[in-house]
């Protein structure tokens, strides 16, 4: 199931970006698993990667690419995360870079690829070489739902999301899709995301602009606390629009910026939201912490406990449980007779201890909805974090048990 | 269900200690719930407790009590863990203190108290008052069996464990006794312990054999990654025996240190063969680190993997989840190139890769055992360590969604 999680249904084209997407034979039974992303000449183009040390064979050779030339085309495969694959693995990788780029008629250099699916197994390069000519063929602007289908492995709804913002009188519009529901808790980067703008924005900006969206975005949301090895986010601009250079001195910025957050928070949480087996969507806020850091690090510790999720699959209040898992979060220090906590607008702890006015009624009123906000105030400082995450159900088990069988 | 644990059904008694169980109405359906550990005097007493920063207000008064008093009783509750209860709270737990000095005929600040069960509910004080007079009339040298029933809550059986030594001809016992199978990930202490021996050893040196052995038994298991508030291990030398005193110096100190550390080490792996839902009971060994520190910390983020533990539960070989999770330890470095991985005596990962060698149905055959070793070679220094955890199941959340119902 998924907790309030609109399917896409439409995403508007972004003018300069192309897509395309079909059934290689990677996955069974005629799905969807390889999708192309070709971009015009002269865009700029933001990445942020994993930090998990195994990286992927495309990451390591997107990265490289990326360091070596302005990408043309951004090639992604589904069902397979050419991930633990050794030697092979990379001249798989590079091997598919070569095949699109002839195809296109571009430098491999221009090629980013990337994977996502089941580790350790040998990339099927034939689905590749067979599927590429007819794919390049059918490359149009308005695939982008084709291509949020395409790089989806358990989700069961592809994400996307559309935002248009006036510049100059221009009309902007910010286009973005994401998959990932499982092994989330991204480090720099969720599993795969790619965005594109027609804004004009020079490569540093648009990488300034990618590192702080991703903060407060895929780098603020769990599902298991597992890390992929594949993870990736892409920003394109390309440049298109008639509207003016967004530079950091001028007025648009701030209005492009918080069109940027507020597509990259959607599609994190949009990835929580459809996270395995969840029955509750849950947003975790510390506040009053002595620093971001430390206000990040206890909410990623009761948005890890495992007993603190399980309670919220039974919708039972169990506050006792947050309070213990506040109480092993490796920060420097905790007031222990300060701090409160909030269910919603429900007092559950106050000073250290169970509220005076807390009742089980209202704690179970707020625990019975599907969204649940858990207030953290450590009353020791200024700075706040907020992360959202999923509950942990027979589900979640049942689908990680089952996933290669 | 358990992993090859067997019940206890006889501990031996040790000179000094006598011990009671009841049920006492704390717990429902005449359950017992209340259990006193009588010492005598003279004796040693170690202990350590919870790191959780919000400890429950037993283990405030049991430190507190022990710093300025020599214990003669130790005051054991299970179904309430008296934590998070504030102010009321630690009034009620040392008003237990008071009641159970009054009738055994000792200082207040002689009286440990223990608590373990739901977190955040009052206690009730009149079951001990009630029921205390009785318990101290049955106090007797063979009642352990009973005592480890009696602080059972979510365990599906007693755990104990005795170990008899010859020193100086004559014969020294080690009787301990432990509960705890959820919110398993102990720091500096487990669930509740209790350990005693009629050795003579000063409280100093049991307090360093203490925290050695705690460190390689109850601190390098984990179920769930949640450390409890209200953790707590005590370890008591009666000195009744005959033998002389031990010493750092004395030929016996090794054989006791040893014997000490095969207690604990039986009695903390206990724990994770009765671990809620648990159908593996897995040794995670990382070697050759360059520290203990960074192979520990390997090994745990292993052990806390849900997706390394529903795999595990499913029996799967899902090697790629073992790479991922140890590539996403927080520790300084790993050189991804050299690692290997081994599922028993099976090469799964080598040079950072799956092992050429490597066949499914060899994974398979390993991952069918009840018990499985991991084996993580980093080929960076001669550090190792070793943790012990269990799998994730469908009854691991089953347990933990429905505790407080």
């Amino acid at each position: 199931m998924t907790v309030n999680l609109n399917e896409a249904t439409h995403l508007a084209a972004v003018k300069g970006i192309r897509l395309a997407a079909g059934a290689s034979g990677i996955k069974k039974n005629n799905t969807i698993d390889l999708v192309l992303i070709e971009i015009s000449e002269g865009a700029s183009c933001a990445a942020v990667f994993t930090q998990n040390r195994f990286r992927a064979a495309p990451v390591i050779i997107a990265e490289q690419h990326l360091s070596e030339s302005s990408p043309r085309l951004l090639l992604i495969n589904s069902g397979n995360a050419n991930a633990g694959t050794g030697e092979s693995g990379y001249r798989n990788a590079l091997l598919t870079c070569e095949l699109a780029a002839d195809v296109l008629g571009c430098k491999k250099q221009q090629v980013l690829p990337f994977s996502t699916g089941v580790i350790g197994e040998n990339l099927q390069v034939d689905c590749f070489e067979k599927s590429l000519p007819e794919l390049v063929s059918q490359l149009g602007s308005d695939n982008w739902l084709m291509a949020a289908k395409g790089i989806m492995t358990t989700d069961t709804v592809p994400k996307g999301i559309t935002r248009e913002i006036q510049i100059d009188e221009e009309t902007i519009t910010i286009t973005g899709i994401a998959k990932g529901s499982g092994m989330i808790k991204p480090n720099m980067a969720t599993m795969l995301s790619y965005i594109a703008t027609d804004a004009k924005i020079s490569a540093d900006l648009l990488t300034e602009c990618l590192k702080t969206s991703v903060e407060y975005s895929f780098n603020s949301i769990t599902v298991d606390g597992d890390t992929s090895t594949n993870d990736s986010c892409v920003l394109l601009a390309t440049g298109q629009t008639d509207a003016a250079e967004i530079k950091k001195s001028s007025a648009g910025f701030s209005v492009f910026m918080q069109a940027l957050a507020e597509v990259m928070q959607t599609l994190a949480q949009s990835i929580i939201r459809d996270a395995e087996g969840i029955t509750k969507f849950v947003e975790i806020t510390v506040c009053n912490a002595v620093s971001y850091d430390d206000a990040k690090t206890v909410a990623y510790t009761v948005a890890h406990s495992p007993l603190v999720k399980t309670a919220l699959f039974a919708s039972d209040p169990n506050w006792g449980r947050i309070l213990a898992a506040v109480g092993r979060a490796e920060i420097d220090k905790i007031e222990v007779d300060q701090l409160s906590i909030y269910l919603d607008d429900v007092c559950i702890v106050e000073e250290g201890a169970r509220a005076g006015s807390y009742t089980e009624a209202a704690g179970q009123r707020v625990m019975n909805e599907s969204e649940i906000k858990i207030t953290i105030d450590l009353a020791m400082g200024d700075c706040q974090a907020t992360v959202w995450t999923s509950d942990l159900s027979y589900d979640y088990v049942k689908i990680n048990a089952e996933y290669r069988s």
